[in-house]
C-alpha cells in the first residue's frame, strides 16, 4: 500500500465552492496536491492513471472557472474523472475505486451532482452535454453544458454528429478538446493528422495574445462583422476551421498545464457572448509522475503499484488472454488463407491484433473509435473477396448494430466477429459488459454465433469461422486469461451447429453455452455426489442451435437446465423457443434457463459478480434441487427406500 | 398507366458497355430519354422519383467516365438508383420496381454485379467503398471504389467515421457529394450550413479552370510542393477546407446536370494520380420534371401518377396514419408538460414530428441523420429535467442501440422512445423492416416496452409514456394507417405491465402484443365455429409482461399462442422464460409463439408478407388446431358423442 501524499491545502478543499475560494497563485500548489492524491490512490486500488495525471490542471481549471454543479461538466469516457472525484466531495472513498461496493472507475449519476452524467463508453460527452445546454435554454435556466473530450473520443462519428448540432446551444455549449497524442495506441486518421497539424504549425500562442483573441473572437460586435475573409485567415492562423466550418469559435490550442493560461482562457470563454466555443487543449498523459511519463502506455490503466519506484504489482502468472489466443490462432489461418485480414476499433492491444499486426501489417486496419465504419468497412472487404475479421468488445458492437443488421446480415457477407470481452467485465462495471450480444445477434437471419467454453475452444471456434464463407460467423468469448487448458497442437473446423457432451448421466441435463461451462461441471460433481446422474452438454453455437442434441437432451433427462453468461433472449430463450416449437412442453418438461439477471450490476470482483448473477455452480445446483423439488429429504427417503 | 416515352438512344444501350461506345455529344439526348423512361417507370410502380431525376445526368457520366462494374459504384441510400438500374441491364423489369418479386427500390447485390453493395439506410457508401478500394489494393485487383452520397447523408457519423479512414485508399477512393439543399426536410446543421456557404461563395467555376485546377491539384509534382500556404489558399479559393483537412482532395462545386463539365472533370478524377478524392456536385431534386420541381418534397416518394399532369393516384381515404395519432396525442400531453420535447433524425413528416413542430417549435429537434445523437441528446435532456419524446422508426433505432443501451437504460433516464414502422414495411422491404426492437430492447434492465394494437391504443400509450417518469418507455406501432377505430375522446393512462382481455374463452387462449390484434380476433372466431372457445387477450406491455394474466391464461386453458409482428428472442421467447422460470411447463404446457421467420423477407404486398411471415388470421388457427393435434374427425367425434 502506498503511503499519504502530504496535502496541506487539498485538505481544505472539499468541494468546488472550496477551491473557488483559493488564489490563482495557490491554484499550482492544489494541482501538485491533487496529482500526488491521484497517484498514491491508484498505487492503491489500480486503475486508470494516464489519463487522470493529464487533466489534473484541466480539472483544477475547469472547477475553479466554472460555476460547477450548476455548470454541467460532462467526461468522455470519464476514466480520467479521478482528480475530479477527488476535487467533488469523493476523496474519502477514492481507495475505493473499482471494488465492490466502492466508487466507479468512470462517471456516475448516482454518487454525486458534480457527475451529471454517466460515461465509459467514449465519444458522447457532446450530445449530453448539449442536452443540458438546450434543457436549460429552454427552461430558462443558467448553468452551461460542459464536455470535455479527447482526441481520440473525436474520432467517433457521433462527436461529428453532435457538433453538426451544437450551433442551437449558443454560449450555453464549452466543448473542450482534451488532446493527447499520447495515447496508448498510435492515433489514426485524418482528424488525428489535422490536429497534429494544427500543434505542429502554430507555436503556443502567449497569454496575452491569447486572452485577446479569444475576447476580439467572442465580442458581438467584432463577430457580426467578421466575413468569410476574417474567417479564412483566423483559419490560417490558428488552423481551426475544421471545428469553425462546423460552427464552433475555435480557440486554442492551449498548454494544458500551464494554468496560468488555462484560468485566463476558460474565464473568457464563460463570459462569451457568443458560442459555442471548442478549445483546444494539450495535455501530456501522465504528466508529473515520471514512471508513467517513461511508460510506453503512460500507465493507461494500471495494477496497484509502488509510488516510489512505480513497480506495479506483478499479476500472478497464469494461462494465456483470450484474445492472444485468438489473435495468435487468426494468425495462422492468414497464413494459409492471404484474403484474411483483422480490423479493430482503436482497442490493437485489447483485442490482440496489435500481434496480427506485427505478422500482416498490410491486412490490419485500426480505424479509430469507429464501429460504425469498421463494420461497414468490413462488409465492403469481404464484398470484394476478402475475409475480414472485426474483434469488437461486445459492449462496443453495439455502437454497430445497425451495420451488422444492415450491411452484413441482409446481404449475408462472410464478416467474422470476435467479440472479446463477452459477459460481466469485474470492475469495469455495467458500462462495459458485454450481456447483449446473444440476444441481438440471434435474432438476426443468416447469423452463426459461437460462445468459448475455454480457450482450447476459441482456438477451434477462430479457425472455423476462418474457413466459413456462408455468411456471417460471430465467437464470443470472456475478458481475462483462459481456464489453464492445453491448447490444441491441431486446431478443428467444428461442424456449425453442433454441440458436444463433456459428460454423460442420465437424470440431470446441464446445457451450457460458452463461459460457464467449468461451473456446470463442478454442478455436476455436486449433484452426481447427490445421487443425480448428470450429463454437462457444450451447447458451442447459439445459432444454429444443435435441435437433435437438444431434443434428446430435453427428452431423455428428467430435468434440464440451459446456463449462459448473457441477458434473457438469448440462447435459453431459443431453446425453449425450439423446444415450444416441437411441442416438447407439451407433455411436461422440466426445463430452466439460467441466465445474467434483468439488472445492471455494478463493478465487483468477477467471482462476486457471478454470484450476484446466480451462474456459479452451486447456484446452478439449487436450480435443478429445485426443478426436481428435491430436497435432503426426499434423497434420504429414497436411500432408506 | 403511363405510356412509354419513346427512347431511341436509350434503345440501344442495354448495359454501361453500350454506353462508353456513345460520342460525348449523344449523352445530352440520353440523358434525356433516361429521364423519360424514369418518369414513366415510376409513374407506372410509384415509388422515388425526386432523388432519382437529380442525378440522372450524373448516373450517366459516372457510367460513361468510370469502369463499372469493375469500378465498384456505391450508391448511398440507394432510392436515387433508378436511372442507374435502367442502365445496368435492368429496364425490362424496372415497372416492377418495389413490388412483390421485382426489382428492389434499393440497390442489392443479388439483382446485378453493377450493384456491389446493397443500400437503404443512409451514410454506408464511404464505408463501403473503401472496403472495396482497400480490397483490391490488397489483392492487386484494379478498380476503384465511387461512393455517391446526399449531402444529408453526410450528416451521420460514419460518414465521417468513413471519411477519417479514408487516406489509405489513395486514387483508388472517390466520393462523389451529391448536394442537393432540396430536400424534403429543411437541411440542419452545421455540415448544411458549410455546403450552402461554399456554394454561394464559389460561382461555378468555368470548365477549363475548374479541369485546370482538378489537374494541378491531382498532379503528384505539384502536390509534393504545395505547403501549407497553397493549401489554405485552395482552402479560400474553393472552401473545401473541411473536407481537405480530413485528408480528401476536394473538387468542386460542380453543375451536376452540366454534362460538358461532369464528363471532363470525372475523367480528371478518374485520371488522378492521387487521392482519395472528393467531387462535390450540385444537383436538383426533381430536375427535368415540371412537377416533381414544382412540388414542395420534389417527388421524394410518390404513388402512381400520370405522367402528363404529374397527378397522383390518390390513396384511398381512410383511418389517420400512425405517426400522426402518435403526435396529435403528443401535442396534448406536451401543452400540460413543458417538460415534453421531440426529437427526430431526419423524419419530421414520417414521424409525425412536423406537428408537433408547427405547435411546439422551440421543443422540437431534427438532428439530422444522427440517431446516435438523437438518442444521447434526449438522454442529456432528460437528465437535466426535460421528457425527450424521441420518434425514430424501428430500423433506424438499430443506429442507436448502443446510445439506447449506454446513456439511457443503464443510466434509468426518463427517455421517452416513438417507434414507428416497427413490424414488417410492405414495398421498402427487409433494409426496412422493424423486427428486432422488441427483443433488442426488452433484453434491457429497466425498459418499458408496449406495442400499439391499434391506433386508439396509441393514443393511450403516448400518454402514458408522457406520464411515466420512472425510466425509459417505448412504444411500437406499425407504418401506415390506423385500423380505422374511433379515436378516444379522452387518454387513459394504462397500468404498466397489464394487459387486457379482449375476448373471453375457455379452451384456445391468443396472447397477441401488438397489430396482429385483428388477425387474432378473426382466429378466435374461425376457432369458434369449430366449437374451440377461445381467449384473445392484447398483453399491450412486452416488457413488464402482465405475468399474472399470462400465468391465469396458460393454466386455464388447453392451449395458447403467442403472436407478435417481431423476430425470435422478443415477446414469445419472454412468456416462454417466464412460463420456465414458474416451472409452469413441468406438468405439460401447450404453448405455441408466433412471430417473424427467420429470414429477411423482401418487398411485397403487406398482405403477402403477412402470409409469408405465418401471421394472418388462417395460420393463427392452424397453429392452435396443430397443437390441439386437432381434426375435423376429432370434431366430429366429440359432437356425436
Amino acid at each position: 500500500m502506498s503511503e499519504f501524499p502530504r496535502t496541506p491545502l487539498l485538505d481544505t478543499v472539499k468541494t468546488p465552492h472550496d477551491l473557488r475560494k483559493l488564489k490563482p497563485a495557490d491554484l499550482r500548489q492544489l494541482a501538485d496536491e491533487l496529482r500526488a492524491e491521484t497517484i498514491s490512490a491508484v498505487g492503491h486500488t489500480g486503475g486508470h492513471l494516464g489519463s487522470g495525471l493529464g487533466v489534473v490542471e484541466l480539472t483544477t481549471a475547469i472547477h475553479y472557472v466554472f460555476n460547477t454543479p450548476e455548470d454541467r461538466l460532462v467526461w468522455d469516457v470519464g476514466h480520467q474523472c479521478y482528480p475530479h472525484k477527488i476535487l467533488t466531495g469523493r476523496r474519502d472513498r477514492i481507495r475505493t475505486l473499482r471494488q465492490g461496493g466502492g466508487l466507479s472507475g468512470f462517471t456516475k449519476r448516482s454518487e454525486s451532482e458534480y457527475d451529471p452524467f454517466g460515461a465509459a463508453h467514449s465519444s458522447t460527452s457532446i450530445s449530453a452535454a448539449l442536452g443540458f445546454a438546450i434543457a436549460n435554454k429552454l427552461s430558462g435556466k443558467p448553468g452551461r453544458g460542459i464536455a470535455v473530450i479527447g482526441d481520440g473520443s473525436m474520432s467517433a462519428g457521433m462527436a461529428y454528429e453532435a457538433m453538426n448540432n451544437a450551433a442551437a446551444a449558443g454560449n450555453r455549449l464549452v466543448v473542450i478538446l482534451n488532446d493527447n497524442d499520447m495515447s496508448i495506441a498510435p492515433p489514426v486518421g485524418g482528424l488525428s493528422a489535422y490536429l497534429a497539424r494544427l500543434i505542429s504549425s502554430s507555436e503556443y500562442l502567449g497569454l496575452r495574445s491569447l486572452a485577446k483573441r479569444v475576447t476580439r473572437k467572442l465580442s458581438p460586435r467584432l463577430t457580426a462583422a467578421a466575413g468569410k475573409a476574417e474567417e479564412f485567415a483566423r483559419g490560417m492562423a490558428t488552423g481551426g476551421t475544421l471545428f469553425e466550418e462546423l460552427g464552433f469559435y475555435y480557440v486554442g490550442p492551449i498548454d494544458g498545464h500551464n494554468l496560468e493560461h488555462l484560468i485566463p482562457v476558460l474565464e473568457n470563454v464563460r463570459d462569451a457572448k457568443e458560442g459555442p466555443v471548442l478549445v483546444h487543449v494539450v495535455t501530456k498523459k501522465g504528466k508529473g509522475y515520471a514512471p508513467a511519463e517513461a511508460a510506453a502506455d503512460k500507465y493507461h490503466g494500471v495494477q496497484k503499484f509502488d509510488v516510489i519506484t512505480g513497480a506495479q504489482a506483478k499479476a500472478p502468472p497464469g494461462p494465456p488472454a483470450y484474445q492472444n489466443v485468438f489473435a495468435d490462432q487468426l494468425i495462422k489461418d492468414a497464413e494459409k488463407d492471404p484474403r484474411i485480414c483483422a480490423i479493430t476499433a482503436a482497442m490493437p492491444s485489447g483485442t490482440g491484433l496489435d500481434r496480427f499486426g506485427k505478422v500482416y501489417p498490410d491486412r490490419t486496419f485500426d480505424v479509430g473509435i469507429a464501429e460504425q465504419h469498421a463494420v461497414t468497412f468490413a462488409a465492403g472487404l469481404a464484398a470484394q473477396g476478402m475475409r475480414p475479421f472485426c474483434a469488437i468488445y461486445s459492449t462496443f458492437l453495439q455502437r454497430a448494430y445497425d451495420q451488422v443488421v444492415h450491411d452484413v446480415a441482409i446481404q449475408n457477407l462472410p464478416v467474422r466477429f470476435a467479440i472479446d470481452r463477452a459477459g460481466l467485465v469485474g470492475a469495469d462495471g455495467a458500462t462495459h459488459a458485454g450481456s447483449f450480444d446473444v440476444t441481438y445477434l440471434a435474432t438476426l437471419p443468416n447469423f452463426v454465433i459461437m460462445a468459448a467454453a475455454d480457450e482450447a475452444e476459441l482456438v477451434h471456434m477462430t479457425h472455423t469461422a476462418a474457413l466459413y464463407d456462408d455468411g456471417p460467423i460471430a465467437v464470443r468469448y470472456p475478458r481475462g486469461n483462459g481456464t489453464g487448458v492445453e491448447l490444441p497442437a491441431v486446431p478443428r473446423q467444428l461442424e456449425i451447429g453442433k454441440g458436444r457432451i463433456v459428460r454423460e448421466g442420465k437424470k440431470v441435463a446441464i446445457l451450457s453455452l460458452g463461459t460457464r461451462l467449468a461451473e456446470a461441471l463442478k454442478a455436476a460433481d455436486a449433484l452426481e455426489a447427490k445421487g443425480l446422474s448428470t450429463t454437462v452438454a457444450d451447447l458451442r453455437f447459439a445459432k444454429p442451435l444443435d435441435e437433435d442434441l437438444i431434443r434428446r437432451l430435453l427428452t431423455s433427462h428428467e430435468v434440464a437446465v440451459t446456463v449462459e453468461e448473457g441477458a434473457v433472449g438469448g440462447m435459453g430463450a431459443h431453446v425453449l423457443t425450439m423446444a415450444s416449437d416441437q411441442g416438447l412442453t407439451d407433455a411436461g418438461l422440466k426445463l430452466r434457463t439460467m441466465r445474467l439477471p434483468d439488472i445492471f450490476q455494478d463493478q465487483d470482483a468477477p467471482q462476486k459478480q457471478y454470484d450476484e448473477a446466480g451462474l456459479n455452480a452451486e447456484q446452478i445446483v439449487d436450480t435443478v434441487l429445485k426443478a426436481l423439488r428435491w430436497n435432503e429429504t426426499t434423497v434420504e427417503g429414497e436411500a432408506r427406500a
